[in-house]
């Protein structure tokens, strides 16, 4: 059973070439095409980021004007898109109607063409936000949001803008842009593997990243800035969440939000992220939410040398944004998007179908029975 | 380069267990969960295959009274779902509308826990079907069809009222039962991969199905039925089919349903499926299309030593019940559900997140320029 396991999952297997991303080079590196994540964290906003993936460079002035004019234009969503959402009820999982909305879009904008991938990609990168908050809205509030928002020029603004009615603070329009950024790439991780198998068989686009999307649904890949959220939500003071969390370490429980598959050291996206959740806690005068996670990342780093991961002080970040828990692995999928794409893209310029093997462990051989003649 | 391409895919790695399936075994061998395809195929109902797969053994008269029943009661789609694929256009893919009916689904119905599981893959084995034919009918014919269809037992038979307006003879629902059980089930190929990648990192059947629709819409994996339809229905003669494939090899032009990735001495299903179309050759009083197709696999064979694949004769076959060319694939969704929700379970029961390396082929480091300073 070790010898199956120690295979399993196809962890350290080489499955494919990658420029896009580098991910725990000296044990807590990240880069997207040579770009370390604190510098484009730092200095670039999501539209610049989303053009280097997918373009790959970063744009210069008149190239980032265009981009942003060209996502600016599709934003809005088809009106039969608009009512294929109407009809999603409001206690669906918001990753299910992400995964049908991008899948939806498909019938009506198919990408038919090679040529079309780009425009394909910038479109998903542009209406997602939309696709979801649309819903979003509709459903929880009986409202029609403007999934254009022309006086708002960043995707961050525009996704807060359709949240809360209201264009974004500086402040927060910052953070958001950070955490897209942050978000935007990692690597062979399983959604971005899901939706290079599609693109091996040549498949859509719209398929490709639809897969992702349910990749990243799952609880063991997106999720856990939500998990780390309902954690940390009860506790009201540090003293209360030390207790807690010793309690959950001693029982065993699961604790999201900390360590990493690949980052042996640190995540070099916390620092980051912690930063921003810092400034924000500062200027809603937060009482303890911050208290509570500074508390959680010495409580696990002195009893488990584990560190916080991305997804951590994301929870606390998204939270004093005002944005509802079951929102934050939506945002993920608006950010990552634009791997997910490059990644599509790259496989489709040096194609072989992926199609490994399987260790069989069934029976050799089974005779027919007669249906009357079964136990 | 050939370095890189030998590693791509990859073949011949081995990305997991399986007892469902042997591919290729003695260079021609199927089995599902060891019983040889040609059994199966000659004695099984679809609905029998099905079981076998997604339960563990093929069921006693019991568990198939049972099981049709179950199947029957599932096969209705909710209201919502329906005014969901009616606002789809007539001019969308149909693997498009299944994906996308396939997660709107999930939104509906969402499989919340694993003891969900056989409930939400059952529902889809079930609702398929439906999901491309309510549209298909509704967006080309006006019709609504009756997705129930209570007097008619088979999902072979279900498919075929839906598509015709009237339940298929005898031979029909035969010859599509035997399609459906040739198409269940295949090992790790790229769409069932697909759907275990999502399953690994533990998200909900219908991502996976979903994942797995999209990645078989790819031409380098389902549709190669359609690429050989749209080939051969213009020949008219054997004569003229064979001078058409010579011009086409010289030519060095793809030419689609010949060889196998896996297969190297013959696929075991083209057998089946080629004695099926001659019969339905012969009842429909086929003057030209089964000799045309014949003649084809003897000219591959005698200039490439390519032999037919599973997908040659299921053209001509299909063709003969009447059914419309871009209604090919779909059938293989509505078959290979089977598969793929049995690897979905089987990776559940002993998981580990897929999640591979990639070699890096992109720049070591890269500094931040001004944006004013970019070329």
């Amino acid at each position: 059973m070790a010898k199956v396991l120690s295979g399993a999952g196809l962890r350290g297997q080489s499955a494919g070439e990658t420029a896009l991303c580098t991910v725990g080079k000296a044990a807590a590196g990240l880069t997207y095409r040579g770009y370390d994540i604190d510098v484009l964290a730092d200095k670039a906003s999501f539209e610049e980021v989303a053009y280097l993936l997918l373009y790959g460079h970063l744009p210069n002035r008149t190239e980032l004007a265009a981009y942003e004019e060209k996502l600016m234009g599709l934003r809005s969503l088809p009106e039969t898109l608009k009512k294929a959402l109407e009809l999603i009820p409001a206690d669906a999982h918001p990753m299910d109607v992400m995964r049908t909305g991008c899948s939806f879009l498909g019938n009506l904008e198919p990408e038919l063409t090679l040529e079309d991938q780009h425009q394909a990609a910038d479109r998903l990168v542009a209406t997602l936000p939309a696709i979801v908050l649309y819903w979003y809205r509709f459903s929880h509030d009986g409202v029609r949001v403007d999934t254009l928002n022309a006086h708002v020029p960043s995707l961050a603004g525009h996704f807060l803008t359709m949240l809360h009615d209201e264009a974004p603070n500086a402040l927060h329009t910052q953070v958001m842009n950070a955490s897209l950024i942050l978000y935007a790439e990692h690597e062979f991780n399983a959604s971005t593997f899901t939706a290079r198998v599609c693109a091996s068989t040549l498949s859509d686009m719209h398929s490709c990243i639809t897969g992702g999307i349910g990749s990243l649904r799952g609880p063991l890949h997106g999720g856990a800035n939500e998990a780390a959220m309902d954690m940390i939500e009860p506790w009201k003071t540090p003293e209360e969440a030390e207790a807690a969390l010793l309690h959950k370490l001693a029982h065993k429980e699961k604790i999201m939000g900390f360590g990493h598959a690949i980052y042996s050291e640190r995540d070099p996206r916390n620092d980051i992220i912690k930063k921003w959740s810092k400034k924000l806690s500062d200027a809603v005068g937060d009482k303890h939410l911050y208290a509570v996670s500074e508390r959680c990342e010495a409580v696990m780093w002195r009893e488990k040398k584990l560190f916080c991961n991305a997804d951590f002080f994301h929870a606390s970040a998204y939270r004093f944004m005002g944005i509802p828990t079951k929102l934050f692995t939506p945002i993920f999928v608006c950010s990552r998007v634009t791997g997910w794409a490059a990644h599509v893209m790259e496989q489709r310029a040096n194609n072989r179908i992926i199609r490994p093997s399987a260790d069989y462990t069934g029976p050799d051989h089974a005779d027919w029975i007669d249906i009357d003649d079964r136990a």
